[in-house]
């Protein structure tokens, strides 16, 4: 079992690979289009058939590489059924069991950046501690926006407090973005650390992310068109 | 046990905290001087006190944060007997073993991208695979160039085939930069994937490296002067 984090510097989000090094089957969690020739530098590499390309959510701060590893390796493209994604291949549902070789994902319905929004969960595997792949639901000592793409504050404070953080502690958390030079945590860490899980109510965490005021994304615009097709810029 | 690497985004460095969580003791592996604020924060959060900070090489793309760590800390700066960095508080040597609690850490020698480039080496440890933190010796499918401050081809060649890749294979890679979004390997993966390991004598190498004609690192002067006073800026 391989788990790879790989960065986009340019838009400040990991991508992740996930491979089954027995059976030699891969998937890709939120791939970037313009890191296209990194992902199939190392499939090739680790000689890897990718069976599945993923998106947490519709992005709406860079252009997803699901289209184009369609195209590349004649993977399956897959979104949460609450993605506006036709041009996907696959949906899966809260609770959901995604399959990969020996890699059992379990999709988490995790609301709140954006209405639809997952997250993924691996359980313990020999020895190495249980992940949750957070996309933007959860940062390190943050979390993503709410402002935007049917986001909601009360959402967000469910899906962080009756979905993630009922994980166990030691869980490995690796979200999607990373502004400020950590990349990975845990959630017992989280719990403790992260500001925007010290509130006692959505309410409180409402006010947090109203106070925010954040500019759109620079790519705002092109991406939400484009990752709606996979990632075809018209 | 608590490696974490931390990135700095302005000059693609990483930075490392490793701690033993159980005697709460701490030492950074190149830390950058803008991000002190990082450093404290996560001191701060696990409770941990920091016994040293050391540098790979005297750096001469970002300033160190070694002379902040100690006087905001009361730590020590640890530098390599080949580093002209009168400023630290103690010197280390090839094979010397840097205690800080329960981490035991090996120094390698492994000049070639400067003439003061160590490596550092964790054993095995419960559970937790081997790991080595290379500094500019060794990138993930790269190297440190080799064109200034006593580099040299036949010496980076001589520490990456005698010292490095002698390691076990599935000792874990944590390079001191990054520019094409990896950050972690294995030396058996470098072994056969690293363009620039697959040479078969210095001469194979040197022919590379000649080849790269780099420009000078943006803070090249006043890292360099800065960092020879661990990171005091005149």
């Amino acid at each position: 079992m391989l788990i790879r984090q790989l960065y986009d510097h340019d838009t400040f989000s990991f991508s992740y690979l996930l491979a089954d090094l027995q059976t030699k089957t891969a998937m890709i969690i939120d791939p970037v289009k313009e890191r296209l020739s990194l992902y199939l530098q190392l499939l090739e590499e680790f000689e890897l058939s990718l069976h599945y390309a993923i998106d947490t959510h519709l992005h709406a701060d860079h252009i997803t590489g699901m289209g184009a590893l369609r195209e590349a390796t004649s993977c399956k493209t897959l979104v949460g059924q609450s993605s506006k994604m036709d041009c996907a291949d696959e949906q899966f549902a809260d609770n959901d069991i995604i399959h990969c070789g020996n890699i059992i994902l379990r999709a988490l319905y995790t609301p709140g950046h954006t209405n639809d929004s997952y997250s993924f969960y691996l359980e313990e595997n020999n020895g190495m501690p249980p992940c949750v792949f957070t996309g933007d639901t959860l940062f390190i000592r943050g979390t993503g926006r709410t402002d935007f793409m049917g986001g909601s504050s009360e959402d967000l404070y469910n899906s962080l407090f009756s979905q993630l953080l009922t994980l166990p502690d030691h869980t490995i958390v690796y979200p999607g973005h990373d502004y400020k030079g950590m990349n990975q945590s845990t959630i017992g860490e989280e719990k403790q650390h992260n500001p925007r899980l010290q509130v006692k109510n959505w309410q409180e965490l409402a006010a947090i992310m109203d106070g925010l005021n954040l500019a759109n994304p620079k790519k705002f615009t092109v991406a939400i068109s484009a990752n709606a097709k996979c990632g075809e810029v018209p």
